[in-house]
């Protein structure tokens, strides 16, 4: 095991973190807020600790993809055990463990929350929480690929597992470059939601955390009634529309900007990822319909209810928790089902259930014809044999995650629409579920133990299950 | 395909269940019941349909895999609604339909119920509905294998396609007397607690129809509070006791009668079933101490229920809805658990959850050395790919048909537990689940268009999805 390049990388990823921490102490400064002075001891220790760690002289910079995986896994777990800091000194949130869950939730763009009355804390420390979904939306990782000087050529282990989807694709043959060109796409839409916020009349601060609780498709928001709070049509369109943007894969908007319309127009993923989106919206606004004064007002608020469960953001505009079964089953399903690999988005990913569902049509195929070789194909173009054995062992693993997740925290002794949406929610990123953890809950009543089970279960759920995982095996720790 | 071959069958199947229905004849003429005549009227029209349908002239008498599934799943069907005729000539149940889904729960050996007061029935009529159990535990197709001169060596297919488990392998060279040994070690066993419950004090009519219950792992009672009402603690354990040798590999038991102890002993999914059950039994009865009044009563109510929901038979002496969640998420995790496979019990069958913790175990350590291939073993033995990713397949159709059917049923608009519970209870084919749907409840709530879904998934449960999958394939029908 190379521990010299995991610390160097380790290092390089917490550097990164504090800088990034001075958008943060600027937005206390300017609200003079004695905040600032936790977030500049954070700023301190955390710029020390990335020293130390760079600190080894490398002899080799090769990763392989044992040592990709392990470094996502602690790169996520030292990003936010520093990123807990201001929270923690500030005295925003007393305990640490709960501000530890809190930064888990935003890095893994969860947004499930511990804080009962989130309009009291310092708006330098919501800053800093809502800024913690941006980074962790793209991946921070992905970051440091974009302006780390590493050729080696290895460092398409760290993006695969840092990026969500069955298949990591570079967009250009350079990685960094890559990285780049995602990270631009990522900047730009951010700008561009927090201007049309801003249009429709939310102020810089509030676009900002806003968009970028949209962009990582976290779900923080700086108002206890989240985006209810604005009451506004024209606030709730825009973020409905930037929720679903930021959940389709990004290197379609490169193709985009390449103006290779056919090949986007060919996506599988895009079609089924939209089509479940159209559906999933028509079914809920007519099952939700004798709730609201009108047809409109019923599509307002299932579009936006949809689009945020779909794209594991979490926003809420009303209390789904009250709404007919049929519609709360149709939001657990979403949750699982995903927005789409390559996006900021949770879940199995669309390209995922949609490859689970050719699987099981093939198979069926297979019986009424034992002797022809049936290939699974994506794309019109065919889907490897390790690929499709991979999706399967994937959907099993996560499932295994979830239900020994559900049985761990059914020891707090909720109910079980709790306990259960609790876990959903939290290895699915969306940050809300139902009942006590609904949209006008929190998870603030949860023991100890659970929390640590469901900051596990946010960390499996962004970073894609194995990079996790493969800490507990104990091999893995021996020296060679 | 073979139409005139699968009517033969489906012919012989009817007569068959004509005979056994003679039981229920005789026991409805003793106790001087007026519905009598409603199961003689069934009788001769089942009878008669099986004539007609026999009555084709064979010209071959080969059954590939396609026509293998086609049969049992038209079999259970017609059996199904022709087993219906006693409730509904007899006016037990005025709802055709609601008497179709309790005989489809009894052939499934689900034992989910519509009945609000079972004691009020005609005992003729709760006969017959027991003793469905008993014919659907084993499956009627065995019993005709066991003794339809079918000489054509396809058998196997139809074997296959209703015997439970990943595998399935004759006990001896011919089928048909696999199938004899089979069938005469379920009667044995059956005799045989049959009398344990006369020495416990039960009467023969009620030791009868409960054996029937065991052995089928079914759980229908003639009792409106199940086994609770015999108050009796050597009833509970000599039902305890029998209810988890139902769920053992029959397979195991010839190998017992043959002395091969060695490869008993060697059986790995016998150990995690025992092993399961076992861990479940110590955190139940712990979890559930505080509710009763000494650890031997914890232990006594905890070993039935855990015993009743793994072997999915679904008989209670308690009302495990007021457990607290810890008891009731194991309850749960257990109902998918299952039985073994080559039982009468449902769920996923413990060897295919052992195989997909291996295989979930072999995929992190591929990740770790992706250049050596590894392997998977049970007893001992290497595992085909063929059956690695077929398991993997059985798991991801059986959760999607899982979760659609929660979809479905959600309509009703009955609260979560309730409405997944009872996907559960039935798709697994236990009966109870919790909520509306637990021990004390039952499933006459449910919409015409839920119970139709509902009996869909205990036979999905029973027949392991592809039977009843096959069915929907348009082009099976299609003239070649």
């Amino acid at each position: 095991m190379n521990y010299k390049m995991i610390s160097y990388v380790l290092g390089y990823v917490l550097k990164i973190e504090a800088a990034f921490m001075t958008l943060a102490l600027v937005v206390s400064l300017i609200y003079k807020e004695s905040s600032a002075l936790a977030i500049g001891i954070t700023m301190a220790i955390t710029l020390a600790t990335g020293f130390l760690l760079g600190s080894f002289k490398l002899e080799n910079k090769v990763i392989h993809v044992k040592e990709g995986l392990i470094t996502v896994a602690l790169s996520w777990l030292v990003m936010s055990l520093l990123g807990t800091l201001p929270f923690y000194l500030s005295g925003a949130i007393p305990s640490y463990l709960d501000g530890f869950f809190e930064v888990v939730s935003g890095f893994t763009t969860t947004g499930a929350s511990i804080l009962t009355d989130i309009e009291s804390l310092p708006k330098g420390i919501l800053f800093w929480r809502s800024f913690t979904h941006w980074l962790g939306g793209m991946g921070i990782l992905v970051f440091v690929l974009a302006i780390l000087p590493m050729t080696t050529g290895h460092s398409l282990h760290l993006m695969r597992a840092e990026s969500p989807g069955p298949e990591t694709s570079k967009l250009v043959p350079n990685m960094a470059k890559t990285a780049k060109i995602l990270y631009t796409i990522y900047f730009v839409l951010t700008i561009l939601e927090i201007i049309a916020l801003m249009i429709a009349g939310m102020n810089l601060y509030d676009a900002a955390v806003h968009a970028f609780g949209t962009a990582g498709t976290g779900g923080f928001s700086v108002r206890n009634a989240s985006i209810a709070a604005y009451d506004s049509v024209s606030v709730d369109v825009i973020i409905t529309v930037f929720m679903i943007l930021f959940g389709v894969n990004f290197s379609l908007y490169y193709l985009l900007l390449a103006k290779n319309f056919a090949q986007v127009f060919r996506s599988e993923e895009l079609r089924i990822y939209l089509g479940t989106i159209f559906v999933a919206i028509i079914i809920v606004t007519w099952n939700v319909l004798p709730l609201y004064s009108s047809l409109a007002e019923s599509l307002r608020f299932s579009s936006f209810q949809v689009g945020s469960i779909i794209t594991t953001t979490g926003f809420a505009t009303t209390d789904t928790d009250v709404w007919p079964q049929l519609s709360k089953t149709v939001l657990i399903l979403l949750m699982f089902f995903g927005a789409s690999a390559g996006s900021t988005g949770g879940g199995l990913k669309a390209v995922r259930v949609l490859l689970l569902f050719k699987i099981a049509k093939r198979n069926l195929n297979k019986l009424l014809h034992p002797n022809t070789v049936k290939i699974v194909k994506l794309d019109g173009k065919r889907v490897s044999e390790d690929t499709v054995s991979g999706v399967k062992t994937f959907f099993l693993i996560y499932l295994l995650i979830t239900a020994f997740s559900v049985l761990f925290v059914s020891l707090d002794g909720f109910d079980l629409e709790t306990t259960s949406t609790a876990v959903f929610a939290c290895i699915n990123n969306i940050g809300p579920g139902f009942g006590m953890v609904g949209a006008t809950g929190n998870y603030s009543a949860f023991s100890d133990f659970s929390k640590i089970i469901l900051a596990f279960n946010m960390l499996v759920g962004r970073l894609e299950v194995y990079p996790m995982l493969i800490l507990f095996i104990p091999s893995i720790w021996r020296k060679a």
